[in-house]
């Protein structure tokens, strides 16, 4: 016998065997994370720095360093993780739904599901704000816009909203912004709109200066001249269709404008809201091919007027043309976008559900407008089978007209507590009305395409009393022509409502019907996207990291995604308790106490943060307190947050070295202190620094009456380092898919929960559907008491609920190593940086010369040196393969460099090398070796057309044009179109096909 | 009450509801063929036809023709068949797993699963003989050829065989094929090589004039002039390493060849072959990432020296250069192959597992070196664990050098069967030797990268024998110190078979470690390949139909992957009963009795049927017959078989119409008629023809007593229109990665599984580890009895089980309506037939002037008139962004085509314009418009770095060169590489990185 391998050696002659060696199945963190070992040595080197801990002693300000390991679970390996996500996935229980609401079961076609969402290609890319490089998702975008338009007989829409409840409130604040006179506050509602949409256009309302008044639109309305819109649910809550004619002649007699809630799949068959009146339409596309998934995350949509769209929130795809003239597709009309109106915005809307609209897109297409009508004329029948069945079988159906909702008035002979036993045996969720809701025994029942014989049986089944007395109806009853067709031309439409015009008749609904043809459509489109597929987005502020594939399992897993949001919450225990796990270790990474997951982006956390803090103020009697701090270098979204809650924003000054100018907040929480609310801080700022004297800054506040929101835009920065909640923060919004693993799919979905202070979370929000716990999830949840909520933020009890199991896998599986990630992060940044010294100049750095986890390249000198500026760079990097960073924000004029932890050293210094290189062209410029006019920067980006063209008029080669660099470990990525041209597009404005 | 929409009316305003409209979810078939209803009457019109049923009656001759509808159930929808799917998969048992030979569970790294696996842009390709748009997986296998080089420590390896039992055999016939001298006809096997390896080379021997000897390689052997070449397992099917050198000696000192099967992870720590005397290496890649999926599909692998590796079977990659002396991959030395070599081919090998080798390699570089080494040190470590605990309890352990098997000889206080029960109840599989192997009550466990603390806990409480004396060891007995470390020392390799050499040094297998960089590479390496993703591939032969993704999701199933092969049949209850289902459709599409799923390629299938013909003839007594007819048209593989089977080819000619030649036919079955054996016909032809008088072919063959094997290849022109089991043939293979929709996997894997009429099942296949039912699956299936079965086919039961599912998820989700696939194939090829005549001629077709499905073009007068071979407009239409179709087969110079019924009406218009477009590009040519040498076809394909270069000095223009269309509704592809040149890379060969 002789000795073992050196390896075996290395994990037997030690003195024990020690079973974590034993054990030492790969944890994911090394995959998370882009250098190795041996790399983050050389990137130290280059940085000037001995260790991880001399750059996190120099970068983070040491009164704030949380000293210690956060005190998580270790690490799940991928295997353990994805065992944990199936056992969890097991203790939620999938009923059969019948709820609707607003939410309906559908068949996603596992094409789409397969190429759109759970292609990295599809879900990894950002927000298309490089067209030249994102012609895929934008055509798709401009396919789903078509869609909306010809569904709901509108002018335009925009590229989707968060969900169909805040889409309805958006709508009222358009009606309310564009109010002919001051007087009109009062926002009339149909007492039959969903539930969720009335009640958070009642949480919206409060800090708008809004009235809601919800009234019976069954009955004539008098229309004041306070009333300056409506909102007519169409089909409505109980399933009742109704002419909405005759409420918005009132309304716009009255110079009121009319929003209606609709429904796209009742749009086949019934006329559509632009035929009716409406002024605005809003919905949510679920039903075309997107999981019910707990509530989210879906497309809302929002269509409106040619005269209204300027007032549109949201983000709108326009048609443009490139610099060579071909038409090029861009985001339109963006001066409307907060970020550019900050506290003159009228929303704070920043997120659109990307993803989701082109699934829903996808779908349309793919069964095309014939495909979708057959799907609505099954659905409606069977609506009127099971009408006919329940009939027979001696209950009431309310409303005859309908589309899929039926609304049973409960025959004497049965309870609604049997009917509830009886569905309770056949997994069964029925929408039973509420007292507040119907004065009778009643009971709404929504099919949808996936109803099945079987499905419709075991209803009947359900509505049959089960006495000796019974009857059970069957489908066969009436295919076996127990009953004539006749009795079922009772639910036919009122003859006025019957769509007669029509829709989806451009080419593209109508020729990508096969497998092959959808397939190969969408990776033509996924083919002209540059995704973190292709290279590194190093955008600032946005956290672009690796979305890795284990993450992701959840959206694929059945127990996950067909969970009515409104099902019991005892059928959704597998999600509770992954959301217990999830906040828990959410308020242990940031000093809090409790999180609310409701919030579906990072503005509406803002929004539920500041609204919190309005209601503890308002419980301490401090209704004057309405003034909020927020600092010039500010995220644009924070003023707009706060002036949506009523308050009023005042700016604090930055100083020379972009850091909160001291002086200047003394100033104001001087002049202010009696009405001070609150302060927003970004942190790391948005400059990309640990500011020295954030503690300060919070007590400060503190000291006089005001709390502190800590935008948690920056926590890549802080995670494991130091805890907004022990430095005198009060509440933040955790940006989920920055910090924790949310694909950015292209432009939405994202996530933005909230962790606050002990002291708020009985403020958090709630649901007036489902009843979940006040005071939010953590260590300071409060029972179920929501007594002090200040009301809702999204239409879903936990928001995007879907995407959250993302998070809550990426958090299990890094354990306290995720602080590994923030090292990473940091380093990374501060390695790019140590590369491009010395040929561009950084912008600001902390007191040290480091910065934090995004640094600032400051190109503002060249628009004087060479006629160069910041967009040139951006059009440039592009022809090197790579997205641009943040451009002209949060300083105009430079780029705002974000590399996050995920990227490889190699891939780093790909990047530092293309813009060492295009630094080289500008001094070409510079130096007059090259035009001040016609050069490879003011060109760029040069498409495959052009340099292939067969005139070639340019002062410089076609290879330097398109050949920059000569790494062959990468493919050249072409950009489909050239630099497209903006002030056309907003001048011409087209945004469907 | 008003009337029901125009649509619901048309639902309920017949005379009873008829439950088929009420549930008229949509039918996959409507998603699986391209051409919608009106574009069938469109096509129908320019093909001259007044309907599908005037296109069948003139094709297929009206003798065979199978006028009804197949007895096939309805077919299912989508959302059914993935219930079936899971309801399926829950009847088959997931037990864990120990059994070890050859098969290992893995962890399949969930990047890989979901970039490769379940990527369409990887599994839709073909096999790479179009190099310029294949540089993408041809990278690839170069990983794989230098993973397994480096591994096995051998010069070269080709590209993945089909298992490692079948590698063996063709380890085996290279030995015998390139022996010193005739004498030398036999082959010595290590009697402790798996079980499965050694009975399938007992088979395969048989044909080829080979005698197996199976004997104890712990015993010296003598080795006689006899011998041309030795199998040694390393280590062995026990578990067991030993020193092979010796032997090896021994076998080169008498003139023999040394083969060596082997382990790739056990070879981390273990000396590799090629210092240990080996000249061929082989074994399975399987551990390295590829699901165990009940038996395949895994890629096999074999390596040898630079002396034998022209005689190498299966696919090399090599690297060459392409016409711009830019490196460029591409098929090495195909001169070797089968479809050249035909009868003289010492393989019938045609098909790699090209989809699982780049898992596999994907694998090796994304752990690395250092991550597989630490893999096997665990592995290897926690065997010991295991060994030194079953020895603390008692036991023994048989072979105390081992890697991860050990065989543990039970103690008489522990029996078998207790054994087995104690297993049973912790849901484990063992591997219990049997009397053949051991004398003793023996057990052989192998541990895995998988195994947790747990599962060892688990086999050790299984191994004490739960009395009172009963000592259950632990883990932590080790941890903690009970058991001091040097007990694990006793276990380690002989130290001359420590592994010294380096392995898996270049920067691939050191770069890509972490998930952002792994991702980005396959999609890098994806983008460079062409793809059903991009456009049609419309191979002749080969069937390029849709995979359906549907038909994949088994491959996402633990319920289906993770099933040892040789797990009893009782825990793949699921996978049968699906068999079941697959084998009657079958039977019912061919109109045959049986059949047997092992074969795991068309060429594998053929040489399982000609061997059951050949068993068939044997039990008749008639060992004289033979002799195979084989039609000159025939695939290069039918002679390659029927050698291998020890048949004598004789070649029947074809007449000038393309037909088999009668007369011939008549005089070779008379001149042979007292040896024939059997017939060999491609139906319809090779040419794309359905023959008349295929069914007096049959009765002649008969009459002679021989046998019809008829080669499915074709079988997408048949299915519902006629059956080779009614009209004469005995026997076929069923392509299903062809007519059955198995994905391709860009050269791999395949399925051939076999049908026969009733008289030939006894003779199907069994296996001798896992008792399977003799006669094959289908009616004439006999009750396990397999006295009569002719041997083994593949390593596995069922061959490659796993995608077994893909085809069983087509036929189902089709039904009876599978015939409209057929109908629409044919049309299709009619189609494109009609619109390229004028342009071009069409070689060959029936009496009618119709094609089958597919049809040759014959463009061999362009040499004469233009200079201009097919393979120039092959290359050429990769600039049109079309994959070129069958080169030069059946006839020379001519191209093959064949659309399938899944492609688009406006996808075959782009495809036929594209051609139409070259003929005019060659018409310049002819007219001297365009230069005779310089022009666009003879330098196709032009890559974008040639057309954007700054220097251009065709006779042409670039946009010419790279932009011969304008249609926009698909983006440009871009061939990586320009003409790769073949002769230099083979002149050149270079097969590793």
């Amino acid at each position: 016998r002789s000795a073992l391998t050196e390896e075996s050696a290395n994990v037997t002659n030690q003195e024990t065997l020690s079973k974590a060696t034993l054990m030492n199945f790969e944890k994911f963190s090394g995959r998370h994370v882009g250098p190795r070992e041996t790399d983050v040595e050389a990137m130290l080197r280059v940085t000037g720095l001995s260790s991880i801990n001399e750059l996190v002693q120099k970068t983070i300000p040491n009164e704030i360093l949380f000293n210690k390991p956060l005190n998580m679970k270790e690490g799940f390996t991928e295997t353990e993780c994805l065992e944990r996500l199936a056992e969890l996935g097991k203790k939620n229980k999938v009923q059969r739904s019948y709820i609707g609401t607003g939410y309906y079961n559908t068949i996603v076609p596992p094409v789409i599901q397969r190429v759109i969402l759970e292609n990295p290609g599809w879900y990894t890319q950002y927000t298309p704000y490089q067209p030249e490089i994102a012609q895929g998702r934008l055509e798709s975008l401009m396919n789903y816009q078509t869609m909306v338009t010809d569904m709901t007989g509108m002018a335009v829409s925009n590229a989707s909203l968060l969900d169909e409840a805040t889409a309805c409130a958006e709508a009222m604040a358009m009606c309310f912004a564009t109010r002919k006179s001051k007087r009109k506050h009062v926002f009339l509602v149909d007492d039959k709109a969903h539930p969720q949409n009335i009640e958070l256009m009642r949480t919206r309302a409060g800090g708008m200066g809004i009235t809601v008044r919800v009234a019976d639109f069954r009955k004539p309305q008098e229309m004041d001249e306070d009333v300056c819109g409506v909102l007519i649910q169409y089909p409505n809550t109980v399933g009742a269709v109704a002419d909405p004619s005759q409420i918005a002649e009132n309304a716009h007699a009255a110079g009121a404008q009319v929003v209606m809630a609709t429904d796209l799949l009742a749009l086949t068959q019934l006329k559509p809201p632009g035929e009716l009146g409406a002024d605005i339409v809003v919905g949510n596309t679920q039903r075309f091919g997107v999981p019910l998934g707990y509530g989210g995350p879906h497309a809302a949509f929002m269509a409106t007027t040619d005269k209204l769209v300027r007032k549109m929130p949201g983000r709108i795809v326009g048609m443009s043309k490139d610099r060579h003239g071909n038409p090029a597709y861009r985001l339109a009309l963006q001066v409307r976008e907060q970020h550019i109106r900050r506290e003159k915005a009228t929303s704070n809307i920043c997120t659109a559900q990307a993803l989701l609209a082109n699934m829903s897109a996808f779908y349309a297409l793919y069964h095309g407008p014939t495909g979708l009508n057959r799907i609505a004329t099954r659905v409606h029948t069977l609506a009127s089978v099971f009408a006919s069945g329940v009939e027979s079988q001696g209950h009431k159906v309310k409303y005859d007209q309908f589309f899929d909702t039926v609304c049973v008035e409960l025959s004497s002979n049965l309870s609604t507590s049997e009917l509830e036993n009886r569905a309770g045996a056949k997994e069964i969720n029925l929408r039973v009305l509420t007292a507040a809701e119907s004065t009778t025994a009643a009971v709404c029942v929504s099919i949808d395409e996936t109803t099945t014989e079987k499905d419709l049986n075991d209803l009947l089944w359900v509505f049959s009393n089960g006495g000796a007395d019974s009857r059970v109806v069957t489908l066969s009853d009436y295919t076996d022509n127990s009953h004539p067709v006749g009795e079922l031309v009772g639910y036919a439409y009122p003859h006025e409502l019957v769509r007669t015009s029509e829709y989806l008749t451009h080419p593209v609904f109508n020729t990508h019907h096969s497998e092959a043809a959808l397939t190969r459509y969408a990776k033509t489109l996924e083919n002209k996207d540059l995704s973190l597929c292709h290279s590194m987005i190093a955008l600032g502020s946005c956290t672009m990291k690796l979305n890795g594939v284990t993450t992701l399992k959840a959206l694929s897993n059945p127990d996950y995604t067909n969970i009515h949001p409104f099902a019991p919450l005892d059928q959704a225990k597998g999600y509770y308790e992954m959301f217990e796990e999830l906040c828990a270790d959410l308020c242990e990474i940031s000093g809090y106490d409790s999180v609310s997951l409701q919030p579906n982006s990072g503005a509406q956390g803002e929004y539920a943060g500041l609204m919190a803090i309005r209601a503890y103020l308002d419980s301490k009697g401090q209704q004057e307190r309405n003034i909020c701090l927020i600092p010039s270098s500010a995220h644009g979204t924070n003023p707009a947050s706060a002036q949506m809650c009523g308050m009023k924003v005042v700016a604090v000054r930055n100083d020379a070295k972009g850091n909160i100018d001291m002086a200047d907040l003394h100033t104001k929480v001087n002049k202010h202190s009696d009405n001070l609310a609150a302060i927003m801080i970004t942190y790391p700022s948005t400059y990309g620094v640990f500011e020295e004297g954030i503690r300060d800054m919070c007590d400060l506040v503190h000291q006089h009456g005001g709390q502190v929101y800590l935008d948690g835009a920056n926590m890549n920065a802080q995670v494991g380092l130091c805890r907004p909640g022990d430095y005198g923060s009060d509440v933040s919004h955790f940006n989920l898919h920055k910090t924790f693993c949310i694909p950015h799919g292209g432009g939405g979905p994202g996530m933005g929960p909230i962790g606050v202070k002990s002291h708020l979370a009985p403020f958090l929000p709630t649901h007036n559907v489902v009843k979940i716990p006040g005071g939010g999830i953590g260590p300071a949840e409060n029972d179920g008491n929501s007594d002090q909520a200040f009301g809702m933020i999204s239409g879903a009890p936990f928001g995007s609920a879907a995407i959250l199991p993302i998070s809550w896998a990426y958090i299990r599986m890094m354990g306290p190593e995720i602080v590994k990630s923030t090292h990473l992060a940091i380093l990374s940044a501060n390695y790019l940086a140590s590369r491009l010294r010395g040929h561009y100049e950084i912008l600001y750095t902390g007191t040290n010369g480091t910065c934090a986890h995004e640094f600032i390249l400051d190109v503002r000198k060249f628009q004087q040196s060479a006629g160069i500026e910041s967009i040139d760079i951006a059009k440039r990097l592009i022809d090197y393969g790579f997205h641009s960073p943040t451009m002209s924000w949060p300083v105009n004029n430079t780029l705002m460099i974000e590399p996050t932890e995920s990227e490889s050293k190699e891939e780093l210094d790909r990047f530092a090398d293309a813009l060492i290189s295009i630094r080289a062209e500008i001094k070409e410029i510079e130096e007059g070796a090259a035009d001040h006019t016609d050069n490879v920067l003011k060109n760029a980006p040069h498409t495959a057309e052009e340099v292939s063209s067969d005139k070639w008029e340019h002062n410089y080669t076609r290879s330097k044009a398109a050949w920059p660099v000569t790494d062959s470990s990468t493919s050249k990525f072409w950009p489909t179109v050239g630099r497209v041209d903006d002030v056309f597009g907003d001048r011409n404005l087209r945004c469907t096909l």
